[in-house]
């Protein structure tokens, strides 16, 4: 019995989690299942529980959706999420992310990674102002 | 002995850190400097050292001075960091962030955080079109 | 000069480590080595002192022996440790664990993970009744 | 303006809230609610997403419902969260985990911590029985 | 019943705890105990099997005794552990540490946090030279 | 387009890049560049800022070069940063660091990992000694 679960790609899914990948792929504007679902796909339940979260935190609201992406990558890339920085990049391109606008973002992430830690470090108490 | 460091006030400063603090007010347009630099300058060549970063990469460029701060408050909150986070979404406020934006940055760090843990305990493959 | 260090196999180990080979199989129940070991090998002293932690902590105590390999899971899925995730969901699937209960698991993993930034971000002051 | 979120307590709360804290104590069989879900309330509609999650993922399923709290106590301990470390372990309290159990489950959080590390700075393979 | 252990003293820890109080600070050469240990008693299997690592892996070896130190201290640093920086920084005060090099300490446990994510985030190869 | 940027070698580089990387070379006593640079090179700004920093930080003080790298590679392992761990701990090999010490170095990772989180999970308070 392996850890790797295999893929489950549309045709072999349950019309039930087929609607689901419709779904996604409606929500996405797009014509393709990511491996993420294919393989969450394996516990249904949780499938449809998760794309609901990420469906409504990623849907419409004050932020825009490039924003939105762009702070889904910069979590996963301070998490070290190979997967999720390339699933979210790839999201935050198709929404106009630029190259540069990506470098801008990973120095940030590289940059608050550092001072997060000396100010741990150093034990800053919080300025009043900021209370 | 201590480990928690006394602030140094900038009328107790040496003329060399008056001159960082003084960039760093001109830098932002207030008339204070928050603890974490007042802390940092026990190590001057530190405290000169991270302020032209935090200038540099949180100075104009293709992402814009509002979204620069969120993603710092992004990283900031997915670290657990109470004193960045503070500081940080202070510096979003000021820049326009409203409360429900807030309200939406903190939950993309908490799903985040979430599928993050899902995609590297499913061990899921990073899709061909993402490379 | 490589930073991967070679396997070593029962047959090339010294007798002291292989009493400690024999320990880990016999304490288990299996008839193999596996890789973390091979591993530790080439630094004795470190192989004892953590199979004797691992005997330790992971024998028969309060909670049987199926729940503490589910959190050993649960915290190495957490901590995105892919080598630990594959070791000790393999010894619980051993102790019983059901795929439905490994889900169940890593559902855990992720929502913690979520809830877990949000008390941090949000500040949250404990509960007198906790304290 | 304050980072801190003032406790929105039942008899503030819109009715819409109070259903969900009704829910909330119904569920888990209490009469009074917790600070996370109070500070949360801020962001309705994250307080009712959050619980959804929390109350489908905890529910009943394979594992017993003590498992599932030393799970969420075990990654939040790992996490260093120290609200939701004394919210679960009193609520596996609530469920029968003695202190002889808790400690060993604090055990194993800081064993599976130290060989993640070690199997990961020593680039350890999976072995191809786990794959 | 209370998340927040007690601290249990010299005067009223059994003779078997004692003994281990004794040890660490005759390892140490100091005549009292810090918080950490006395926290751990409540578990005295727990406290010993600990107390046998932290004498086994921080005593004499190729790296020098403030070394060790200093690397104990990085990486509880890195971790935002405030209880342990703030224990190891203290023995390590003891071993000559001055402030200088602690300054340059955290300047490191700072940057390497920050390339960390840079290489994760770009995935970038191990050169050949390095394996 | 790819996630993974492609190396930018000497020959490739802008002659303002070719500066960076002869100083890099220059510093460090190599007549290479490992892929780091070569990735990092697509954002020029970001090269010649992480490079600023690393020759400040790791250059003379009063920690001597090995034992900033030991540093170096602590944060590393404990960060489970696979490419940092290799460059780094190859760096300490080339100051001298023995397999020996690496492999002490690898325990108190190890270990201080395992204690963090017991510090954290029992709530300890910190010393009046330490403060």
């Amino acid at each position: 019995m392996s850890q790797k679960r295999m893929l489950i790609e549309y045709a072999d899914a349950t019309p039930e989690v087929q609607k689901i990948y419709d779904d996604i792929m409606a929500t996405r504007g797009t014509d393709w299942i990511n491996n993420f679902w294919k393989v969450l796909t394996h516990d249904p339940a949780t499938l449809r529980r998760i794309w609901s979260n990420v469906k409504d935190v990623m849907g419409p609201g004050e932020l825009d959706s490039l924003t939105k992406e762009l702070l889904y990558v910069a979590v996963s890339a301070s998490n070290s999420c190979h997967y999720c920085t390339a699933s979210h990049s790839a999201a935050a391109r198709n929404r106009g992310m630029t190259e540069k606008q990506y470098s801008e973002l990973i120095a940030i992430v590289g940059l608050a990674n550092e001072t997060n830690r000396l100010a741990a470090a150093l034990a800053v108490d919080i300025d009043d102002r900021f209370l």
